[in-house]
């Protein structure tokens, strides 16, 4: 099977559970409105984590993607594993949402749901990556070695962010560790995956890989 | 028509069909969060066993409208009447979610509600599969005689199981039949349609079909 | 603009459209699962009505853009104004879902408003092709003087239709005027416009129009 | 990254964002169905609003991706920051829909959150297109200088008028910045950033840019 249409089931899916976000900003309680949308801040915050976090991955899939020229069975049961993970992520965004400013056991318990999400997210992606690199012929992958060395670094120290966020949800400071989840969002901003779409502007180029 | 338009609106709809399956996910009731969040087991595999059934079925209609250069009215009604099945599945996933561990009758009721959408959307696979095959010439299919032969088997063992599980969820178990349920999709994930993609490696080609 | 992006566009919002209308299988009240289920059947027809009549819509949203080689902005402006209605479509549906078995004064409301988003949707297709035809040229549309002549009578044959079913919905029955509008879905399923796409087969022919 | 890739993603987003606003068209309280469906009329006319408001955003996001040939990181950044808001847009749309024939401090703080939310996209669109035009050789884009300068107006004007907007809801009266919310779509119905796609007919062109 072509990479075109595992691509566009997987943006379909990314770009729904992006905006399936926006149903956990809603307000409720007691007073004017106005005292009702300040105190909603968790929300927010919660919002803007998530939105982040879904589209750095958004990147990060087709930065995957774009190395491989087709895709097989067993690539597209690693996908749907991973799919299965980023779309639970309003779930514990929901959580952190409606619990952050509450009781401490239930601020720690959302915040650590939140973290075993992204945990199992990460598995996935190391998961397509690692398949990627072991199966590059066959894929139509023009993978030089040093790309899966470069890559490890990179996703060992997601993981291992991803769980020491995670303790510290579980044992110290519930907010604390969203707004690392946050930090961990925009670092993947900057630094990310080699990409075969860096090597020099493609004129020409219209949604095939190299 | 040509398949391409058929495909991106089939491929929208699974997308978000599978994405709504996270509305399910939710916690409710008394005590800490913790507790209700492992009382709320049922919804986790209820959405990992839609979840999966949703992602196969997307990788077998690709494989069917891999077979065929273009469609026409029949086929676009045919897929019609097999998504609305599809689309309908988030329905019975919330009503396993929500009685399983419920009374004995409830979780007997969703279990067979579940299977009864199964055995439509079987049927309605069954069917656009038949109508792909009985006009091949037509849609511009490649279509050897055995591949009929050979996917009749899948066919009805599918169709079979799916009938079976839905009289186990009627009269024996729910919760059997729901794994049940989870087994026929990992089943299908390995086992399927015959695939014009598999005959090797097709460099170049990006969404086109043989 | 060419046409690929307005049509992609289109499709994700009939996609999703067709898709949350599964948003109004819900079950609710007393009793026992079992007795839910079965008194939720005017949740089940609502749902079948709307997805087919969604569906059959898109099919013709399709044959309309396959006239031309590229849309301007008067054209997506009208586009917009008939995906309006279209979106709508789960609201109405809900409220006859809700209330087709309810008091007598509600069951028509919900028609009516379910026949008056009908009509509107019909106004907007009509404005979209009368603009196709009129301006057949600058869209770049092979565009037959008598493609236009031919499709008149479909046109206010359906707009007609549906003001009937809205009145005998205001003024006779609403369960009545649900089965017409669901009896129109299917109408449209087999009658429709004059398609460029059956002339004949088009080997090679992806997503392109003539 | 060409753009094909984050045109599809953001197609997306647009597309779900402004289907996700009919879950806003809700009827509640007690009386007929009828008086419901009439006092709901805050309802219909924020979904009006907000939808004209995210399809104009959308014919205008396409207006900037189609003066580039490829999109490179911050590029994606700035554009993922841009769909934050855009996303977000049902959540006041909810609040003005559910708030605006309410007390009138709520009423205000209803249209103020919308207000505020619509600065926050105008300046996403600001510094994506001044992104675009100061990135224009690495972007791919064949953009004369007049092009930045002739846009200068526009954008400003967008953003003076929405900050006035808000100013409106806050100390005037909110019903009438909703009304300003609209025409403000309206106006940018019919005048916008300069477009490569207006040069003239391209025939055979579908979905590359020039």
């Amino acid at each position: 099977m072509p990479t075109g249409r595992a691509e566009a089931f997987s943006d379909g899916v990314f770009a729904i559970a992006i905006t399936l976000l926006v149903l956990s900003l809603v307000v409720s309680g007691h007073g004017t409105l106005t005292s009702q949308l300040l105190a909603a801040w968790p929300r927010y915050f919660a919002y803007v984590v998530s939105f982040l976090t879904i589209g750095i991955m958004w990147m990060n899939h087709h930065t995957i993607l774009a190395h491989v020229q087709r895709v097989d069975r067993p690539f597209l049961v690693i996908n749907l594993l991973l799919l299965m993970g980023i779309v639970a992520i309003p779930f514990p965004t929901a959580l952190v949402a409606d619990n952050l400013t509450g009781t401490g056991a239930n601020a720690h318990a959302a915040a650590v749901t939140y973290g075993l999400v992204m945990i199992a997210i990460s598995l996935g992606f190391a998961g397509l990556w690692i398949y990627v690199v072991t199966h590059a012929a066959a894929l139509g992958a023009a993978m030089p070695p040093e790309a899966l060395r470069q890559s490890i670094p990179g996703f060992t120290g997601g993981l291992i962010a991803y769980v020491a966020a995670t303790l510290i949800a579980a044992y110290v400071n519930a907010v604390a560790a969203v707004i690392i989840f946050g930090l961990l969002a925009v670092y993947y901003l900057f630094e990310h995956l080699p990409s075969p779409a860096e090597d020099g502007p493609r004129p020409g180029d219209e949604g095939t890989v190299p």
